[in-house]
C-alpha cells in the first residue's frame, strides 16, 4: 500500500468520525525520541524514515513537518507522494500551531491519538481550538485501524544495572526524588518518560532499539513507588529486586485506571513535556497539578564519580573500535570494495569485539560524499554508495556499554579532497576547538556558549541548522537533557555533565562534515568573579589530519589539537596491535 | 551637613509622616540616567557621586545599592557614614525587592517620591506591599524638604537640529510613531523619556550636562502633538518651528493635569520602563493602558544614512583630538607634571578645537594606575593622581558634536609595564577583536554575542562586571537602547545600529584596562542560511601597541589589528601636523 493510499484510508476514517484535521506524530506513549516498531505510525503512513517529523492530514492535503537535519532526506522519501514538506524553522514556513491558526475553522474538529501527543502540545492545540470555536478529539488511533500487520509491543526481558555501573542505588535516588517532590509540595509524582524510569529504578531493557529503556510507567509517593509494566518482561531476580526496594509491580495496562483513582486532595507532580495528553486527561479534574520538569532529568544529567570513571572506560573501548576502523578504512580504501553499509558493518564489528558492549546507541550514519550533506542520512539498499579513494566519509556512531553510552562523529578523507572541502573541514574543527577550549563562569547559559562554537563557521558565511550538542545518557538515550548547546537554550551547565560538541558544514549535493566529541564539564578555578568551568574531552579518536588546512589554525588551536591527539594516543595505543599503533602515532602527530 | 545628619532629618520626617522605609533613587522625573543638579537627591544625601545607585532608609539603618562599576568608588565615598553598601549582583546580596520582601512588615508604609521612581519599579514595590499587607506612599519628597540650597530647574534655551544633521524631519518621525500607535490600537501616546522627545521633535537642549536633552513631556495622538515645557526655554524661532509642525506648546507643570483629563475611551500607549509612577497614577483608572517600549526607542536606534555619514565625521574629529592627546601624553610624560585632571583637561581642549563640538558626552574618566580599577572613577581634588612615566592611564571620554555623539576608551602605557599587565592588556584587546571580528546571522541575540567577547578574558580566569557594550545616541545620550551586549540581553541586532564594544580587566588596588570602540552593524552576505551581519568600527584612534604582547595574538587577530590601524592612519593623519603624523605612523605600524 502506497503512502497516498494510506492517507486516503485515513481520510475515510476522518470523514466517518467527523474529524477535519488529523495529526500523526512520531511518538510512542512516552514521548520517546526513538520508538519501538509498534509506534512508527508516521513512518508507516508517510514513508519518511527520519526520527523526527509530524504528518498532518486535511480533507484535501497532507503535510510533513521535519527539522533541518532531515530536509534533504525527507524530500527524497516523500517525493512520489501527495505530501508537502514543511521545513521547520525556515523563513516563511508556518509552525504546526501557526498552520492550525490559519486553517482550522469554526466547528471543525482537530483529531489525534491522545497517547501519542505530549500534554504540552495538546494544550497548545486546545488553545487554538478554543480560539477558533473548534473541537478537539483525542480518541482515535486511525493508523492502528488501517495497519494490517502492525508489530506487537515489545516483550523483552528487563535487566538490572549493578551498583558498580550505576554508582547510586534506587533507595538513594528515590530519596532525592522525594526531596524534590517535598520542595514542590507534591504528594504523588507520575513519570512516564522511559529514561527517567530506567535511571530511577536502575533497570534497563531492549524495548526500543539502541535505547536500553523499559516500556513502563511509574508513580512515586512519599512512602510508595509503583512500576506499571508487562509482567512477562520481569524475571524472578527482577521481581525480588523490586520487592527489596519496595517498588510495587502493576500491569502496564492498569496505569490509566490508577490515574483516574488518585485520591481527592493529593497534589500531583507532572512534567507536561514528558507525559502524553491521555495521562493528563486521566487525572481527576479536581486534583491540583504541579507542572515541573521531572526531577530525575536534572539528577541523571549530573553524572556521579562511578559513572564518570565508567564513561571514560567506555570511551576508551569505543575509541579503540573507532581507531581500528579508521586504520582499516585508510589502508583498504581503493583495494577492496567498501560501501557505506559495509563500512558501517565494520565499525559495528569492531565495537562488538569490545567487552561490555551491548548494542549500538543509534543507527550508524555512514555517509559518503554528497550523502553526508543529509545530517541524519541512513544508507539503504537503494542508496548504498560505493566508497572511492577520494572525498569524505562521515561516520556518526556510538555504542551502548555497561560502562555508558557513546556518541562520536569523525569525517575521514578517503583520498584527495579539494581546497574548499579542506577549508570547510578546518572551519568545523576550529568550531569544535572553540567551544572545547572555552573557560566560562558558572551560570553561563547554553545560548551564551552556542555562539562561541558557531563563530568560526559563521566566519566563512556558513551555519549548521541544528544544535551544537546535546546531553548523553548513561547506558540510556543518546540524547538527553537538560544540557543542550542551542542559540536559545537557557540551561545552566553544571559540573559533571556529559555533552556533545558536534558542529558541521553541510553543502547539499556536494559534501557534509561533522566532528563530534563528548565533553565532561568540570570546575576550573574559583575566584572573586565566581566559579569558572571548563570542558574535558572524553572521546578518544583521531581527528583526520589529512583533511586539515594547518595554515588556518591559530597557535592555540594547534596546541589544543596536539594535546588532544597526545591524549588519544595515550588512551588508545595500549589496545592496538603494532601496525595500528604505528599508524596511530602518525595520525596523532604534532602539527 | 554630613550624610548621617541628613539621614537623621529624613528619619524625623519619616516618623512624622508614618513612613517606615523610604527610598531615594538616582532619577529625575524622566528616568534619565544622568540628571540635572536639581535632581541629585541620592547624591545630596549619601555623598556617593556615581551615576547609578539607590539609597534606602529604615528606622534604624540605611543601605546603598550600586552596581559593579561603582563598588570601589562607593565604598570610599560612604566610608565615614552609617550607610551599608549593597553590591548588586554579588552572591548573597539581596536585590532591593528581596530586601523589602524580607524587611517590610504588615501595616508598615513604604515611601518615595513617585515622580522619581519608574512605573515598572513602583508596580514591583506595590506587589510586595500587597503581599505583606503593607502600604505605599508616593507623595513625599523628603529630600526636597531638607535641601536648603537646592539648585533650581534648568532654564536653558533649546535649539533645533537641522535636517542635514537629523536626516529625517519631525513630520516623518511622527508618521512612523503614529503607525506604531495604530498597530497597537492606541489613541494617545505619552512620552516622558527625554531622549525620545528630543529625537522625535528634532530639538536639543542643555538641561542635563553632557546629555543634550530638553526637560519636557510629550503626548501624541493621531492628529495632534503636544510638548510640555517651560516657555522660558523657547525662542521665537523654536516657537515658529513647533507651529509649523503642528506641535502645541503647553507648560511643563500642566502635564499631570493633562493626563488626568484624558478622555474616557481613549487607549493610552505608555512605556512602563520610561514613565514615572506619578504619570501612571495620574491617568484615569478607566483608561485602557498599553504597556510597550516607546516606538521611538527602536526607531532612533537604527541610524539613517545622513546620521551614519555624520557619525563617521564626528569620529574622525574625535579620533583626531584623541590622537593629538595621545601624542602629547606620550611625548610629555616625565617631562612636565601631568595629573589625571590635567590630562583630562588636555583631551577636552583638543576636542574643543574641533569644529561642531558642543560639549563632552560624559565626564571624562582619566584614571591612573589602581584608580583605573574603578570602572567609572572620576578624579577629584583629593584623588588627583600625578602621572609617572610608568604604568597605565585609562581614558574613557567622548564628545557631543552636531555630527553625533562619541564614546571612546583607550588605555595608554606611560612607560614600563609589567608582564601581568601586558597579558591583561592583550586579553582585553583580544576580547575587543573577538566581537568586532564576528560575522553572525541576523536574529542572533545580544546574549549570544556577549560570550564571544568575554571568552578571551575568561580564558585567563577573569571577567568584567558590566555589559560588553551599549547603544549610543545621535547628539543625545551616550547610553541608549535597545542594543546592549549583555549575558542576558535578548535584543536582536538590526542593521545600522551603533554600539560600543568595551571589554575590560579591573584588578582592585593594581590596575584597570578598558579598550572601547564604537561599531556600526551592517549586512554582510545573504545566502540559504539567512542574512549574515558584521561590525564596522567607526572609532579611529590608535590602540597602544606599547602594551600589547604580540605573541599572544593569532594571525587573524594581528590582521584585524593591522587593518584597523591602517584605517586609523588613513582617517586621522590628514588632520595632524608633521610630527604627529610621523608619530601616528609608528603607532599604527604593522605588527
Amino acid at each position: 500500500m502506497k503512502a497516498d493510499e494510506k492517507i486516503e484510508k485515513i481520510r475515510k476514517l476522518m470523514a466517518e468520525n467527523k474529524i477535519d484535521i488529523y495529526i500523526i506524530p512520531s511518538s510512542d506513549y512516552h514521548q520517546s525520541e526513538d520508538v519501538g516498531e509498534y509506534f512508527r505510525c508516521r513512518e508507516f503512513v508517510s514513508g519518511f524514515t527520519g526520527s523526527a517529523g509530524t504528518l498532518l492530514i486535511t480533507k484535501e492535503k497532507s503535510y510533513l513537518w521535519t527539522d533541518g537535519r532531515y530536509f534533504i532526506q525527507a524530500e527524497k522519501e516523500i517525493s512520489d507522494t501527495e505530501i508537502e514538506l514543511c521545513r521547520a524553522g525556515t523563513e516563511g514556513v508556518p509552525t504546526i500551531t501557526e498552520f492550525l491558526k490559519n486553517n482550522l475553522k469554526k466547528d471543525e474538529v482537530l483529531g489525534f491519538d491522545g497517547k501519542t501527543v505530549a500534554c504540552r502540545e495538546m494544550l497548545n492545540y486546545k488553545k487554538i481550538c478554543d480560539e477558533k470555536n473548534a473541537k478537539l478529539n483525542t480518541e482515535y488511533d486511525f493508523v492502528g485501524e488501517i495497519w494490517d500487520k502492525r508489530p506487537s509491543l515489545s516483550k523483552e526481558k528487563i535487566f538490572l544495572l549493578d551498583i558498580k555501573y550505576s554508582g547510586e542505588n534506587t533507595h538513594n535516588k528515590l530519596k532525592r526524588v522525594r526531596k524534590a517532590m517535598k520542595e514542590e509540595g507534591a504528594d504523588i509524582h507520575i513519570i512516564s518518560s522511559l529514561d527517567d524510569i530506567a535511571w530511577l529504578f536502575n533497570i534497563r531493557g531492549r524495548d526500543i532499539p539502541c535505547n536500553p529503556v523499559v516500556l513502563s510507567y511509574a508513580a512515586v509517593t512519599e512512602k510508595e513507588a509503583f512500576i506499571f509494566i508487562d509482567r512477562e518482561k520481569i524475571t524472578e531476580a527482577v521481581e525480588e529486586y523490586f520487592k527489596e526496594n519496595n517498588i510495587e509491580i502493576k500491569e502496564y495496562s492498569e496505569f490509566y485506571d490508577f490515574l483516574k483513582n488518585i485520591e481527592r486532595g493529593k497534589k500531583v507532580l507532572l512534567d507536561y513535556e514528558r507525559i502524553n495528553s491521555s495521562v493528563y486527561m486521566s487525572i481527576p479534574f479536581y486534583s491540583e497539578k504541579i507542572n515541573r520538569t521531572n526531577p530525575t532529568q536534572e539528577l541523571k544529567a549530573v553524572k556521579n564519580e562511578t559513572e564518570i570513571k565508567n564513561i571514560i572506560n567506555a570511551h576508551i573501548k569505543d575509541g579503540t573500535a573507532f581507531t581500528k576502523f579508521m586504520y582499516w578504512l585508510k589502508n583498504n580504501i581503493g583495494k577492496e570494495e567498501i560501501t557505506e553499509i559495509s563500512a558501517s558493518n565494520m565499525i559495528e564489528k569492531f565495537r562488538r569485539e569490545q567487552e561490555g558492549f551491548i548494542e549500538l546507541s543509534f543507527d550508524t550514519i555512514s555517509a559518503y560524499g554528497s550523502n553526508a550533506a543529509m545530517m541524519h542520512y541512513t544508507a539503504g539498499e537503494n542508496s548504498n554508495a560505493v566508497l572511492k579513494p577520494e572525498g569524505l566519509l562521515l561516520v556518526d556512531s556510538g555504542g551502548q556499554y555497561f560502562q555508558g553510552t557513546t556518541d562520536i562523529t569523525r569525517t575521514i578523507a578517503l583520498g584527495n579532497i579539494n581546497e574548499e572541502i579542506k577549508t570547510h573541514y578546518t572551519a568545523v574543527l576550529r568550531s569544535l576547538i572553540a567551544l572545547s577550549d572555552t573557560k566560562f563562569l558558572y551560570g553561563t547559559k547554553g545560548y551564551n556558549l552556542d555562539a562561541i562554537a558557531r563563530r568560526p563557521i559563521w566566519e566563512i558565511g556558513l551555519d549548521y541548522r541544528c544544535a551544537t550538542g546535546h546531553g548523553v545518557g548513561y547506558l540510556l538515550n543518546v540524547h538527553e537533557g537538560p544540557n543542550i548547546f542551542r542559540m536559545s537554550a537557557p540551561f545552566v551547565m553544571e559540573e559533571n555533565m556529559i555533552t556533545t560538541i558536534e558542529p558541521g558544514i553541510y553543502i547539499e549535493g556536494s559534501h557534509g562534515i561533522r566532528i563530534e566529541n563528548e565533553v565532561l564539564s568540570k570546575n576550573w578555578i574559583k575566584n572573586e568573579y565566581g566559579q569558572f568551568m571548563e570542558f574535558i574531552p572524553v572521546t578518544f579518536a583521531p581527528i583526520d589530519l589529512d583533511a586539515v588546512d594547518v595554515s588556518m589554525l591559530s597557535k592555540r588551536e594547534k596546541e589544543w589539537l596536539n594535546n588532544y591527539h597526545k591524549l588519544v594516543f595515550e588512551k588508545i595505543s595500549p589496545f592496538l596491535n603494532q601496525k595500528e599503533k604505528e599508524w596511530l602515532k602518525i595520525y596523532t602527530r604534532e602539527i
